[in-house]
């Protein structure tokens, strides 16, 4: 088994990651993340782009453990916001990581702008840096749409105020598995899946 | 006296005008405000852009008295907020006119973003409807940086966060005067001068 490293402490997130190498036929990785790391060194989020967030996540996992480290970044780009709250999108509020007063402000600021100007997108920055391999980041973009109200309890962050493109339903509203296929993320990790592929041997 | 119709509720801004045309020697204006005007239909701002939005009510307020009007539209925008708050400056925290709200989660938002990514300008953008005349636009831009506490109390809105460029005291801590000649609703409102003065007479 290799043993990588996920650059976070959100259990979501492992969760899906396990979800998405078990769809793919991905075995011999056992997945770890922050939370099993004590004492972890976590260095805040400054970077103007999701890929440099992602990057320097996975790079300074890999420096404090000398795991191989996956670290993603990702968010809402509103067009109306002119592409934010993109990299701010988990401290839009004001407070890291209040899903709800994030969203909630964000259908506030858009409470004017009508319909033919509510696209968006979501937004996922995946990096993976293996000690001696060349590091790769991959990107994955989920058009579609921000609605006037929250609907749908999955998920997390804004997919409740998000429909995606040939969608009638919010991202919060589709089930995890149909979600891995065609989100951000899923779309990102599976651009990730051949070199993940790789390390598993 | 030709009556002049300022397409707002905010008596700063009348007081604002009153100077600056006093100190350009404009004289044979009558400045009245929506205040005056009992029972007028107040439409929301939802254009895309600051011209947008002044000359709508410019419009509007012609439309409703008959008077030559002027109306302004303004805003702070934040390099690494993409340009925003722009035309949603009034709005940012979610519910209208809170400067305290705006400022602060503005000065959340950019919490960990460096000293040199922290630029911005406000922006005002006037339009001048006159009936039977061609419409005026104009557009005044006053850069600087955003500071990482509020300081000083003259001015509104984002005034306590903004320090213009060559300057080391926030807008909120200028003199009227002194703000009146470098601001972006002076250096608009200089640009409408010439056309003011034509309606004077």
């Amino acid at each position: 088994m290799t043993r990588l490293l996920l650059a976070t402490r959100n259990a979501k997130k492992l969760v899906e990651m396990r979800r998405i190498l078990d769809a793919a036929g991905v075995s011999g990785i056992e997945l770890i993340t922050l939370n099993d790391v004590p004492e972890y060194p976590e260095a805040p989020e400054t970077g103007a782009t999701f890929e440099e967030n992602a990057h320097a996540k996975a790079v300074d996992a890999v420096k404090a453990t000398g795991l191989p480290a996956v670290a993603d970044d990702s968010g809402l780009e509103v067009d109306a916001l002119n592409g934010m709250p993109g990299v701010l999108s988990a401290r839009w509020a004001g407070s890291h990581g209040d899903d709800n007063a994030n969203l909630n402000l964000v259908l506030n600021q858009l409470g004017d702008v009508p319909d033919e100007r509510r696209g968006g997108a979501f937004i996922c920055a995946v990096a993976l840096v293996v000690p001696g391999q060349e590091d790769v980041v991959v990107r994955g973009v989920w058009p579609g749409r921000i609605i006037r109200e929250a609907r749908g309890t999955n998920g997390f962050g804004y997919d409740p105020i998000f429909v995606p493109e040939g969608e009638t339903r919010s991202s919060a509203e589709l089930e995890s598995a149909e979600k891995d296929r065609i989100s951000h993320r899923g779309r990102a990790l599976n651009l990730l899946l051949p070199h993940l592929r790789a390390l598993a041997g």
